[in-house]
Order: C-alpha cells, then sequence, then structure tokens
C-alpha cells in the first residue's frame, strides 16, 4: 500500500511527460496531479485508498464534473441569449452537454491516451471518451475551484464547439450557407482539403477556402467534414453581412 | 421607460428596507440590488427591458440558479459522502435539490414577502417558493460568483438542512431515535413546545427538550415538528455515543 502512495506523490519520468501534456490540454498549471491522475484511472485497475478502502478511478469525478460543466454551460447561455426563457436555455444546455457532444470533445482532445486501465481499449465503450472528459472537469475543480472550471471550458468547450446562431438553429451549416451565397453571387469556390496529422497523436485534416481564386479562410480538424466547417464559419464572420441577406 | 431605470437604478426608502432585509437573508452585502430586484419580480408584472425588449422577471434566474445549486450540492456530497459511487450521489442530490424541498426553503425564509407582482399571492401556486429561492441563488451568483453562491448556500441549504446520515436513510428520525434511547435506558424526557415567533413574519415555535429534568437542548423553527427535530437532532450530537450503540 506504501508502494501505492509512493507511486501517486512522487513524480517519475511518466509524471513529467502526463504533467506537460495536461498542460497543453488544460491551458494551466495543475497544482495537485493527483486529481487529474484519478480522473484517467479505469475501475479495471481496481486501485483502492488505503485509508477509506474507497476505489480509485474517474467514475466519481464523472458526477462533480458534469454538474459543474452545467453550471459553467448555463451560466454562459444566460448572458448570450438574453431573449431566450428558461425552457430554452434548458433546451440549448441539453444539445452542448449531450453525450454525443460529450464524447465528441473527449475524442478530439485524445483523452484515452492517458487512461490507465487493465482491459482493452476496445473494451472501453464509446461513452468512455465524454465520461473522461466530465472526470478532467471534476478534477480541475477539486485542483482549481470553479474559476479554472470556467476557463478550461470557454477554451475547450464553448469558444470551439458553440455557436449560438447554429444552436438556435438559425444556422445549420456553415458551409451550405457559404456555398448557397457563392452560387447566388456567381463566385467560385474550393475547399482544399489535405491530411495534416502534425505532432498530434490522431490524425487532422487541414482545409483551405478559397474564393475566386483567393484564399479566404483556414481550417483544421480531426475530419474533412469538421475542418471545412471552421473553415466556412471563419468565411461567415468575415462576409456575416453579405451572407446575412440571404 | 426611464422612469422604470431610474426606479431601478436609484435607491428609494422601500429599497433601503428591502437591502437591509436582503443582507439578513443572504448574509453578506450585495453589490447590484437590481439581480435580486429581479429575482422578487413575478412575470405579472409585465416589465421589460428598454434595450432589449426583453421581460424583466425571475423566471430565467431560475435556470441559472438551479445550475448553481445543483453544482454546490454536487461538490459538497462528492466531499462529505467518499464512499458513495457516482449514483449515489445523484440519488442524494435530487433529495436536495427536489421542489418539495426548495419549496420549504424558500417558505421558511419567508420569500414571498418581497415578491412584486399583479396578480394575488393565493394565485401564485405552492412551487414559487422554490422557484424563487433558486432565482435569489441564480442573482447571487450574477452579483457575486459562485463563491458567494456556495457560501448562501452553505449557510441557507447545507447547514440548516443537509444531513447526510439522515440522507443515507440510517437516520429517518431523530426524535424516535432519541425518544427510544430514553425508554431503553428509562430516561423521562419532556418536549416542551410553545409559539415563538418575535420578530418574524412568519409563525414560529420554540421547543425545549428536557432528560430527567434537565434543560439538555433548544429548537427553533416555523413548525413544531421541525422544532422537536431540531432539538433532537442537537440532543443526538451531544449523545451520539449512546445514541449510536442502540
Amino acid at each position: 500500500m506504501n508502494f501505492i502512495r509512493k507511486i501517486i506523490n512522487t513524480r517519475t519520468k511518466d509524471d513529467e511527460a502526463f504533467f506537460a501534456d495536461l498542460k497543453k490540454i488544460i491551458g494551466f498549471t495543475p497544482k495537485n496531479i493527483s486529481y487529474y491522475k484519478k480522473a484517467f484511472t479505469h475501475r479495471s485497475i481496481k486501485e483502492f485508498d488505503e485509508e477509506t478502502g474507497n476505489p480509485v478511478n474517474y467514475e466519481r469525478l464523472e458526477f462533480l464534473g458534469d454538474a459543474m460543466l452545467s453550471a459553467v454551460i448555463a451560466a454562459y447561455l444566460f448572458n448570450e441569449v438574453p431573449s431566450g426563457d428558461e425552457g430554452y436555455l434548458t433546451q440549448m444546455r441539453s444539445k452542448i452537454v449531450s453525450r454525443e457532444h460529450l464524447n465528441e470533445l473527449g475524442r478530439d482532445l485524445d483523452l484515452l491516451r492517458f487512461v490507465k486501465s487493465n482491459i482493452a481499449r476496445s473494451k472501453f465503450g464509446e461513452n468512455i471518451h465524454g465520461n473522461i472528459f466530465e472526470a478532467l472537469v471534476g478534477a480541475i475543480y477539486l485542483d482549481r475551484g470553479y474559476k479554472y472550471c470556467n476557463k478550461f471550458i470557454e477554451k475547450r468547450v464553448i469558444t470551439p464547439y458553440v455557436d449560438v446562431p447554429k444552436l438556435e438553429g438559425k444556422i445549420t451549416s456553415y458551409k451550405s450557407l457559404f456555398i448557397e451565397w457563392c452560387q447566388k453571387q456567381k463566385k467560385e469556390f474550393v475547399f482544399d482539403v489535405y491530411e495534416d496529422t502534425g505532432n498530434d497523436t490522431i490524425k487532422h485534416f487541414s482545409v483551405k477556402l478559397f474564393l475566386d481564386g483567393i484564399l479566404i479562410a483556414k481550417g483544421r480538424a480531426t475530419s474533412k467534414k469538421k475542418a471545412e466547417e471552421t473553415a466556412s464559419k471563419r468565411a461567415y464572420f468575415v462576409f456575416q453581412k453579405e451572407l446575412s441577406n440571404l
């Protein structure tokens, strides 16, 4: 048991690598790394707290992270959508914190690479991506409090994924909106997509969007479709005035 | 419209009284009183924001307060019940933030006295107590942030009402536990209950609990039953060792 404690409290070389990667993902320096280790420990590891005998894994942190995520998103929507009543705000939040969306978030950050388990990755099931994402939010709360949870969620959820006009159903696809506009204006467009994984551990794609031969926006994401959508969204913000008149 | 704005931004004599009462309830000095005014404005007032045209009432604040309440209670239970898994913690939280419980909280603080409306109080329905309580939490978040929400919820929800052994079903009534113990120990007990409303706006009761003629605990609440339960709970903590051996 002392052996386990030692592992938790002393930084090994593996820890240093984990610490560095974690810092990149969360965007600030973690103080107590043991919370984060727990957030990436699968129940199959069968580790138990030596004092209480309680299992040490990410499952309870999911509960905490889920609550913090809901609170941060609620506060964001409250401010961003001043015309929405509480039913509408609840509905919008459900879309953002849906199991499907959380899985996407966890997958895009490739959180699985940190998970310690005694079972094969193929046996994890699809929801592990979202569960680990929630557990990470829980660990951030324990380590640095609500403020840092807010920062992290802003950086990793709100800025890259939360798009109020899209959520409101006013825009379902920036790409189709952009194409429609080009066709009306008789402008030529090209989405130049290529694989661009770089130093990332999972496959990435980049896209260059040309309008009448001029590069107007770029996008990079884990799928071709997402990269195109990102570039189109950026083009939308450049040509917002024109595109809004469609 | 300027008239309404003036009412919101300038402190009237009514405001001063509201400010003083509010401070007692929340336990700290509010900064921006307009949030709290909104938390006590019923939709029947039909007030609209002069810039956006959005209705000014407590309904959206309920959404925000509900989210903050859930987050604060989640963090509390996470720390207090280290042996509970996430299903168990979720279940315990549901009990604490149940509609019924929130109505009780709002009623005990007599929040209704602050509500501005154009309909009769009898038409509000029972849930208004809890709704206003949630809206108040939302206003605290906007005014002072998460930390003060946490403080308020600790003061008004956790300390007086959240009782982990009771929630865990280990103790359903401190009064019956106490009585059972007295009977086993052949001790005499007296619950001396009397009306004790004092300066409060709603009826209160006090109870003195005597054991073999000696005053051992007191309780005060909005019903006889609650006051007796409070006194018994206090007696429980005094005689915890003996009572736990039952």
